[in-house]
């Protein structure tokens, strides 16, 4: 049945985030639409930030393109540019190799939610915009470096 | 900027379908959001459904993943196992190679809207389910033919 049941949708929370970083995306959740429909080639997510919450990092993908249309709420854009709201149908979109560093921020006091797809690239590398953190992902498996490459282990 | 302008996208009409069949798809519009955001990955568009408009014949796509949100309105889906009602927030998975013929007509007397992705693959073979017709895709140019691969030309 092509129809994604929702109520059945595990909600996935925490991150892939080595610390301190993880403990920032407290009240991020999502949904993992497009794997519960069988696909393969992207995922789709339904992201849910309560109040105050961050999407992620500020980042930007080298090998994968990212679409994101906000459904509910207000989300607040970061980029390169400045800050930017966005409204239920918004839509941003942020081609594979674009350096312009993003995220989401829910500012207000109710819940937004976001449908954003990416492209699952074989290998991919995302570099985080205001911190000396990127990550190479390679067939599933994430690692996390400084930007020099060494592998990251704590703050320095 | 990553936002898309969705008052400056244009609006596209028309088919590429052979006749009779482009004329099956009055009433349906499109505003292509991912070109738009310069995305190449993966086709994002916004489908508007007029009252009795058909998002498509019938079909299902060999090598792409396709994932639909409707945003506004009602739309009925029809597949392979009858009809189904979808509301904004319903979605639906057809991941490439399922052949559970599928397309989304509006039956209501107001204009219904959905996000539909489809992976940008760069060689690919639509059938059309209801009808002796397929598409063959390669390179951005499309060869309609019959099901037994010959050229269509005209309804047998």
């Amino acid at each position: 049945m092509p129809i994604i049941d929702q109520t059945r949708c595990p909600v996935k929370t925490g991150s892939i985030y080595p610390e301190p970083y993880a403990s920032m995306m407290k009240g991020r959740s999502s949904l993992r639409l497009g794997e519960a429909g069988g696909l393969t080639q992207y995922g789709v997510n339904l992201v849910m930030l309560e109040p105050g919450a961050l999407s992620s990092l500020r980042h930007w993908h080298a090998q994968e393109d990212e679409f994101v249309m906000v459904t509910e709420g207000e989300c607040t854009l970061i980029d390169n540019t400045g800050e930017h709201t966005m409204r239920p149908g918004d839509c941003a979109a942020f081609p594979a190799g674009d350096d312009n560093g993003h995220h989401f921020v829910n500012r207000t006091d109710k819940v937004a939610k976001f449908l954003v797809i990416g492209t699952k690239a074989p290998r991919e590398v995302a570099t985080y915009s205001d911190i000396d953190l990127r990550v190479e992902i390679d067939g599933g498996t994430a690692r996390f470096t400084y930007r020099d490459g060494t592998d990251f282990t704590a703050p320095r």
